[in-house]
C-alpha cells in the first residue's frame, strides 16, 4: 500500500495517530521519574528517549506541546534539574502502560499504578525498583522542534544495572534484563537477540558479491 | 553495579560507548537513503529516528558532528532536501550494518553491500526495495544540540507498506514485517508481539491495588 501526504491527512485522526507513531520502528519503553520541589512524585512513560553521545554521556526525549498534555514531569525537570529513566521489563508492561493516564499533579503514579519507587542516596528524583536499568539524569536544555515539542537534552549522572547483564566490553544484553520495546502508541514487543556484528573498519569489509 | 559520573569518565572509552550506547534501551534499525545532486546515491544504516508528532507527520533522527564521521547523507540531504527511511528486516541486518563503513562518497552502499535501490515514481532519493516499510522525507530543519551533534527533522511525503502488515486501527505489525531492534553500537534483536493496551482514559483505569 502506498499512501501519499494528501491521503495522511484526509485519513481519521486516530488512523494517522496509530500509522504514523509506527514508523520509525520499534522504540525503546521507558519510565521517566520526577519529583516536585513540594515532594510530589510523578511518572511517565516515554517511548522517544534517543541516544545523542557518550562523551558527554547524554540522552535526549520528546516532549508534547504544552497545553496539549499535563506536563508534570517536564515542570518537576524545571523546578529540580534532575530526573530518573527506567527501563520497562515485560513483567509489568500493563502497570507501565497506565502511567499515560491524565493524573491531577497531586496524584502519585507510582501510588495509583502500585510501581514502587526507590530513592538512592541523595538523588532527588525517585527512581523505578523493579526496573533493571536505572539511569540518574540531570537536565541540560530544552529546543524548540519545528512542530511545537520540545527536544529535552540531559545529562548522565549514574547508571545502575545488574551485573550479570553487561559483558566485558561494556554491552548491556536486553534479553537478560528482559527488555522490552513499543510500536506506536500502545503495542508491546519482547525481544530476542539475534547477532552482534564487529565495528565496520574499511579494510574488513566483507565481500557481499 | 552502580556506576557514577567520575567513573563513566575514567572507564575505557570503547567500554564506555558501548554502555552509554546500550543505556536507552531498544532502538529502531533503519537505512536512510539519499542521492546527490551529481546522481551519486548513499545509503547509511541510523538506530536514532524517533517520531516527533503526527499532525503534521515528522521524524527526526540524530546526525554525529561534522569531521567526526563522513556526513553525505546530510550532504546529499542540504543539496536536494530530500531522503528516504527504510525499515531492516532480520533476513539482511548484516549487510545493512556493513553500511556504517567509511566509504568514499564516490562509492556507493547499495553496490557495495549488494542492496538493491529502487526509485518510485519522481521521488528524488533511492528506496531500499527489500524494505517492508519504506518513508519518503523532505528536510525541514537541522537543529544544533549541545554535544555538536544536530537533529535532523523531516516531513513525512509518502509511506509505503505491505497491506496485510497494517491493521483497522492504522497499526503496523512489527512481527510481519519481520523488523529488528538495534542495541548499543551493533547488537540485532528480532521481535515479538506481547500485547497491546488501550488509550488511557482516566475513568478508565483498573484498580492495581
Amino acid at each position: 500500500m502506498r499512501i501519499d501526504k494528501e491521503q495522511l491527512y484526509q485519513a481519521d485522526r486516530k488512523w494517522r495517530l496509530n500509522l504514523v507513531n509506527s514508523l520509525s520502528g520499534i522504540k525503546p519503553a521507558n519510565l521517566i521519574g520526577t519529583r516536585s520541589k513540594a515532594g510530589l512524585n510523578n511518572l511517565a512513560i516515554f517511548s522517544s528517549v534517543v541516544h545523542l553521545g557518550s562523551n558527554p554521556a547524554q540522552l535526549g526525549f520528546v516532549l508534547r506541546p504544552q497545553g496539549e498534555v499535563p506536563r508534570h514531569t517536564f515542570e518537576n525537570i524545571l523546578e529540580t534539574g534532575f530526573y530518573t529513566i527506567n527501563h520497562i521489563q515485560e513483567e509489568w508492561i500493563r502497570k507501565a502502560h497506565y502511567t499515560s493516564a491524565k493524573l491531577d499533579r497531586e496524584e502519585s503514579e507510582f501510588e495509583r499504578m502500585q510501581i514502587e519507587k526507590e530513592f538512592i542516596e541523595d538523588f532527588h528524583a525517585p527512581f523505578v525498583k523493579e526496573s533493571p536499568v536505572k539511569i540518574g539524569m540531570k537536565f541540560n536544555a530544552e529546543i524548540a522542534l519545528p512542530n511545537g515539542c520540545s527536544f529535552i537534552v540531559g545529562d548522565v549522572l549514574s547508571v545502575i544495572f545488574p551485573d550479570e547483564a553487561l559483558n566485558d566490553l561494556g554491552q548491556l544484553d536486553l534479553v537478560k534484563i528482559e527488555g522490552v520495546g513499543i510500536s506506536g502508541l500502545n503495542s508491546y514487543y519482547s525481544l530476542e537477540k539475534l547477532n552482534t556484528f564487529p565495528y565496520v573498519r574499511t579494510h574488513e569489509i566483507p565481500d557481499f558479491k
